[in-house]
């Protein structure tokens, strides 16, 4: 058990389900799969961003995601907006910036083996956010505020992301923290250890794999590479939840008060290597949100994971409640 | 006439033609034409850039093109290499970057009114380009050197242009100067108007349309709208022959002799508006090499320019010399 | 009653007392006093800065002080270490950057009023410290980690702040924040309630004044000015004692268990406005170190305030014990 | 003889003879001569910088100076031009600037070998001044712009000083480059040359020692130390005199038409190591406006160099005219 508490009578009758807080951006997937870059002809066009994905998770099961994040005042932020729209995902967090950043691309080669991506990352319309973006009303319509890891790698998004966790403990929302390490947006390693642990013990919900968590460990415990050890050393400040991924192994699941299980993965042919984590993120909050248990939350987000790569799309591949509740009851 | 000699006898064995210096990067043109950004499904890639351009337009007539320029050490920058390689331009000049910075990127949608461009140039690695990147004997291999503004919008690539510019003055390579002007590129109209004086009059070729030449007089002559003023103004330092484009109206010739003419366009059914400059500037500059005089090179340049744009596509669309000749005859 | 155990076994046998991490630079004081910056000839030259004068303090009181700070790889760096080892205080965690910084400098007025004060901290060397010059052993060897709010100002020295403290906590040293904000050093009275908030709740002993408090409340209660529900509001996370000072009226202390007092100033005819602060910190530090009440360590914090600002000079100015003892023998 | 015509009729009646453009600061000399940083116990204060030197040295001679630069909007800005307002130096091109940058500062000790000179110029105000902050009417207000180096160390004040020079050759007002080379200001030695050798070929009347020659000649004449070899090298542009400084050597002094000659330095009891150059450079521009050959302008130059270095100050050790005919007088 925990001390969070999803059907809290404040949390009831909040319009959003889950904010999150973060990258949202374009993702240019290679028209050709299986070939190197310079032999491809053209890319096929997406949204991308773990808060966008997660949102989208949400938003296919009949959720209601929110989303705080920065575009910039072109085209292509205008297309992000659009497209995320469509999905339902409500956008009054996201800030339009005219300053001269670029909305988040990354560029991919679809390969099997995963494929190089670059990242068009020089100064990112996302981590324009300030404070003063960050609307206390806003966060006080949620449930549940998710804030990626991205959103702290640099000033001013990472007071902005620390400012709305404050804002949300204020508020009653739950506050879930998915690390999304990414070392390329990063000063340092220490750096990245320093604000991870920060903001881990200002989560309700710490979700991460075990490269993630070693970065949280590499200025206090760099040679740890046990989970129980991890586990029990994140479970102090604000945290009573930790999911760690494992990828092929699934997950552990630790609760402050002690309990611990595993969840493992479903076998599907997987399609692509990424969508994953989102789908597994997302779904499992909006599973707890409704009321599933821990236990069946997690083993619905592991299901959406894998309907998600046996897919070939991102945000499309999210599959809906029917599709989930169809697959579990065939595997289970 | 003028105190150029293409012909010099210390040319004449030089193994390149033209090198040109500034942005080779990756162009993403929307699949569907006439299409929202937010609508389009996807793109197809290119080489673009103005330096890769007129390289490529160089290439396709035979000529022998080289390149200063600098990609960032992924995918993007090898396919940037490996498409100008394939069309035969010595590389030998472009920086492979490691620091953090980009491949130039253009992600464009095609519409007949123009349609909008988002440039990714935040920390592009054509600009990470310093002086000791500049090498002293491989301009000295060349006869002509072509200084594309954009090279001069930012440090430390500024620093390298123009020492470029003075190691082409010592080793006897024409230097020529195409203006180029972003304003996203700049701080300010007055840093783009300093610093192209400067280039301006250490280049014995100027090329620019009005609005070009306007950004150089922004500060000495804001008002100034005619083009024979402008001429004037700039004739001095080593400038001889200044090439004043002027879109649908072709384009005024003036040399520091007092000479003066002008060039109409060859009329087309244009497909694309873009690729006419690049191509124009090349191929005059090549056909000046080999020998043309300066009335028959920009008539070669205006043809070759009109052929561009009457194709999809940009570097792949700069035509042969045979096409060239064929496509002249037809019309004069 | 509070958790903090200063004669704890484990701090028993440490060889320093109190390690103060932030700014130490050189003081410049107008030769003149009561002369406009315009009419005054020249200046006295001292050292200053929180860390500094606090070491001092402890030093003059034959205990034993140590410093995290930097300085410039120049003859102003030099002085500042001289001039420290002169007065004992340790300096094995003093770093000599060589990067372009410059030893933080303060150009002084001596008004009765206050003067003015022209600080030259742009890149000062104090801020270039980054987590890899803490050291876990020296932290380690410490009874006091005493962390000042300038050193939160900037990265890396923030990040740095943020691991000492970090290493403090494991090492069992008990930490202090000294809030000493300067609004020149912050680009945002947002970002300096973020993480003065953060360090806060990772103290044992928070000491300030009511405006630097409004700082930490500026983002989440702007409007309050009571005393009592800020040190309410920030018993939390580590913190277990809470010192605000109130310049004339003396201070408010505050403990984790709800025990509140106040300590009244001692009357002096004052000689100039500045090293109050700082002697009043590093006294009852070191008094609670040396197993004196909170009571009385507050009280002789307070003595040594006076006896400071009646003096001419500020780290000079810094009573021995002895003198402690007789000034407060006097007025008790 | 040279085309630069001193007495011309267009020049006759401006209200200023020099202005100088660039770095004006405060200079701190230790109290105690011959003394280590560490032990000397404080500083006398004056103004320095080129700029604020060569004005005043033209001011006590009765001369008319103006000054372009920049100081911080505080007590220390406030001094220097309270400080130069009292020499008689008019101001009107000085901006007080706001934006977070220091007013320049050197800290000095004073040794018969010269000392550590440890400048404050993270940030300085005289490199704040912007292309519009360069007024057209004040540069042809003047018979004289005297850029020093330092102002094209950095942007933007690298652009208003390139600015200033393209208005004064519009007005006719001539041009003076004193290179005044300081490598801590600049980021690379390849970056100076460029745009030293740009600002060289600008000007009318070019300036500097030995070492900034070198620096000149860094990317297209590393080894040459011949002083007749530089002279003819940068005799180009708009130069039409150069002063080629030798210290105790005098100074060689070349003109566009071939003339060269030296002129020796007055033996005196040299007091401190600085200040010569900006007396020299002073009257030798002031003595050139009131109708001397450029032989006898020289010689008052050396003389007035020779001055200031047997006196203790700087600004107060420039001579008046009767001080500088008189001491002339007793030699010659």
């Amino acid at each position: 058990m925990t001390t969070i508490d999803f059907q809290h009578p404040s949390l009831k009758d909040r319009p959003l389900d889950v904010i999150s807080l973060g990258r949202a951006g374009v993702d240019l997937y290679a028209r050709e799969a299986d070939t190197d870059m310079k032999d491809v002809t053209g890319f096929n066009k997406f949204v991308g961003g773990s808060p966008a994905n997660i949102s989208a998770a949400i938003a296919r099961q009949g959720g209601r995601p929110g989303l705080i994040s920065g575009v910039s005042n072109d085209v292509l932020g205008q297309f992000v907006c659009h497209y995320l729209e469509g999905f339902g995902v409500d956008l009054r967090g996201v800030k339009v910036d005219d300053s001269g950043s670029r909305t988040s691309l990354a560029i991919c080669e679809l390969k099997a083996s995963g494929g190089s991506v670059v990242f068009y990352r020089n100064q990112p319309a996302d981590l324009t956010l300030t404070p003063d973006d960050i609307d206390r009303d806003y966060i006080a319509s949620a449930k549940v505020l998710l804030v990626t890891g991205t959103a702290l790698s640099g000033s001013p998004s990472r007071e902005a992301a620390f400012h709305a966790m404050t804002l949300a403990k204020e508020a009653g929302t739950i506050v879930a923290l998915d690390l999304d390490y990414r070392a390329y947006s990063w000063k340092s390693e220490a750096e990245s250890a320093i604000y991870y642990r920060q903001a881990a013990s200002m989560s309700n919900i710490l979700i991460g794999n075990r490269e993630e968590f070693d970065v949280l460990e590499a200025l206090i415990a760099p040679n740890n590479r046990d989970d129980d050890a991890t586990a029990k050393r994140f479970m102090t400040g604000e945290t009573q939840i930790i999911l760690l991924k494992a990828g092929e192994l699934g997950s552990k699941v630790y609760t402050r008060d002690g309990e611990r299980f595993e969840q493992g993965i479903f076998p599907v042919t997987v399609k692509k290597p990424f969508g994953s984590g989102d789908s597994y993120a997302g779904t499992t909050l909006l599973a707890l949100i409704r009321g599933k248990s821990l236990r069946e939350a997690v083993k619905m987000g592991s299901a959406a994971a894998a309907i998600n790569v046996s897919r070939d799309t991102c945000t499309e591949a999210m599959p809906t409640s029917d599709e989930l509740a169809e697959f579990i009851a065939e595997r289970c």
